[in-house]
């Protein structure tokens, strides 16, 4: 039985809740004999504040890096909001991205045949929904030097930040849009603002000349970021994969999230490039920390849970056990257990334990 | 009878047909003996592009400057994709906002409850929806330097944008901000990314300084750009009115304003500070050029004609006359007349020049 190293960071509000459901699915698939898990657990975010003093200690990241998957559940709180700009709870996440090298972050908006009434969209607009987000997750404003405020001699502030891209990173990234798209329904839409923005101008310029290349077999579109935005609204079906920067990402994803109606329900991964035929790679539900409901026993598990089956997919190469979960969770759903954030007439409605023991039986 | 100095910049597209029924109801004021209107006509974008080489003349900048209002329909289109980036059509539009320093964009989003069935939403969640979204207009990413593409040694390129943002800047939209909601519902929300932009740290800083010293009465809430985006779609109706910066406030005005299935109807403001009594403004749609209509007297023209009702508002101070002109339009609304972007069972299908017919025929 092959082992696989896991490092659980559960982090701030629901994080540790959601994470406690997942190492009840990881002590099912154990005790199945389909795989051992070497499990270590951190701290992160304003937890790993309140112990150590930063957001992330060198000792979980070192652990990250020894990984075969880091499980990430969520970050950040009120609790937290006057904490210096280096240290805050964000920081860490941040840190894990950069240093991991995780440039691809894989947001799937998937609309559950049972959710489509929960979305705020007319049925019509989301049922069947299925695209991928693909953003660029290293780059762009996040990290761009300079990013400062400096005090100015009239006593006023001037904060600086920079969108910095090159070449390579963008190319990166758009080849595993076009890759992913092949296995899907064949279409990328690549948005950047190329009317306002030289990186925008750069991205659509490098995504053009890799897709002639490289991939011209993908059907591809540029759309201009506001657009896009509206498009999601509009009609969110007529895309498959849509490409696009770090900032455009983080803003695109939540409304393409939030439009399924299914928010506690989505899963995402984080990518580094292959080396050696391994990839670093985090796994983190789409939703925040939610500190408002946390520890009250009323999160949804599913997102949380769902990341840990796309580890089981793209880290461990465990398919048919991912396939398994996902349809556990499938199962579960159908069977009208719900957590209140999905619940309707006529379901049956349970807390984050038991949708996590739910769907533990389902297995 | 007082005369007004107007600036009409048709653009491309849609653009010239909108304007002329602008045109028409300018004529009927100026025969009803409201006010009298010199209109000058220049042209912006594409249009400008074909026919100087430039997006905006010297001489059609200067006439805009000695406007008392600059109309604007729309830039941009396939035709002109191929041009240098430094004279691309939305570099007129930017010129504009720039040199005449319309810092203040106004963009209302509005359901009318003849639409509300158009909305990608479901109809409660937007039916009575009436926000103001406050973008800065004339810094950020849009204007920061350095804003380049180099190419590096090895011959990758690098491109770079930069957001700034100084105290006064912020201070000075987010009392516009704050003022237009003492008149309304008297409630702020402002939208920034705190969490990974230093301008975002700045942002708040600002805004929350100048609440308390100046606008303690206005309820305040700060919330994360993306989760703003999230919350437009699952719940607009919490605001009244959003600030925000330029590039934030291009995207979340075009997902605020998709929100209302009245795209075609809805107008903006850009304006400048008020000096000596007066104050620079430029009245545009929210829409763009849609060059896939253009041409075919299929574009709906009430976007246009209501940012002309803008127009006499904020720049003439005709407050009768713009209260007249947008009850002509709900009337035009409510008597079943529909261009095709708002048609509906049971409404009368017409053009873009009978529209604006309907509505001169109305006042
Ligand atoms: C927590 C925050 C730093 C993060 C981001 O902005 O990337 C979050 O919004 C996300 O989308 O993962
Ligand atoms: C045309 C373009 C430059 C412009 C912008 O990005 O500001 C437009 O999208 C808008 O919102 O007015």
């Amino acid at each position: 039985m092959a082992t696989y190293k896991i490092l659980l960071l559960p982090g701030d509000g629901i994080g540790p809740e959601v994470a406690r459901e997942v190492s009840k699915v990881l002590a099912w698939f154990t005790r199945a004999g389909i795989a051992q898990f070497e499990t270590e657990t951190d701290l992160v975010g304003g937890a790993a504040i309140d112990a150590h003093g930063v957001p992330l200690s060198e000792a979980a990241m070192d652990r990250a890096k020894a990984a075969d998957a880091v499980l990430f559940g969520a970050v950040g709180g009120p609790k937290w909001a006057g904490v210096p700009y280096a240290k805050r709870p964000e920081a860490g996440l941040l840190r894990l991205r950069k240093d991991l090298g995780l440039f691809a972050n894989l947001r799937p908006a998937i609309c559950y045949p049972a959710l489509a009434d929960a979305s705020a969209l007319k049925r019509e607009l989301v049922e069947g929904l299925d695209i991928v987000i693909v953003r660029e997750l290293t780059g762009g404003v996040y990290f761009g030097e300079p990013k400062e405020i400096v005090t100015l001699e009239d006593g006023q502030k001037r904060a600086v930040d920079t969108q910095v891209y090159t070449t390579g990173e963008i190319e990166r990234i758009a080849a595993v849009a076009f890759d992913l798209a092949r296995k899907r329904r064949n279409k990328v839409a690549s948005a950047e603002k190329h009317n306002v923005m030289k990186t925008g101008v750069l991205w659509k310029e490098a995504v053009t000349r890799l897709h002639a290349e490289q991939y011209a077999d993908v059907g591809l579109e540029h759309v201009l970021a506001d657009n896009c935005a509206m498009q999601l609204v509009r009609n969110p079906k007529q895309y498959d994969v849509l490409v696009t920067d770090n900032l455009f990402g983080d803003i695109l994803s939540d409304v393409a999230a939030m439009l399924t109606g299914s928010l506690g329900m989505l899963p995402s991964a984080s990518l580094g490039a292959v080396e050696n035929g391994t990839r670093r790679a985090l796994y983190e539900p789409v939703h925040g920390s939610a500190p408002d409901i946390a520890g009250q026993n009323l999160a949804n598990p599913i997102a949380m849970i769902g990341s840990l089956a796309m580890a089981l997919r793209y880290s461990f190469g465990l398919i048919e056990a991912a396939d398994q979960l996902e349809s556990a969770i499938t199962r579960t759903l159908a069977s009208g257990t719900r957590t209140r954030d999905i619940a309707a007439p006529g379901t049956n409605a349970v807390g984050t334990a038991e949708m996590g023991d739910a769907i533990v039986r389902e297995l």
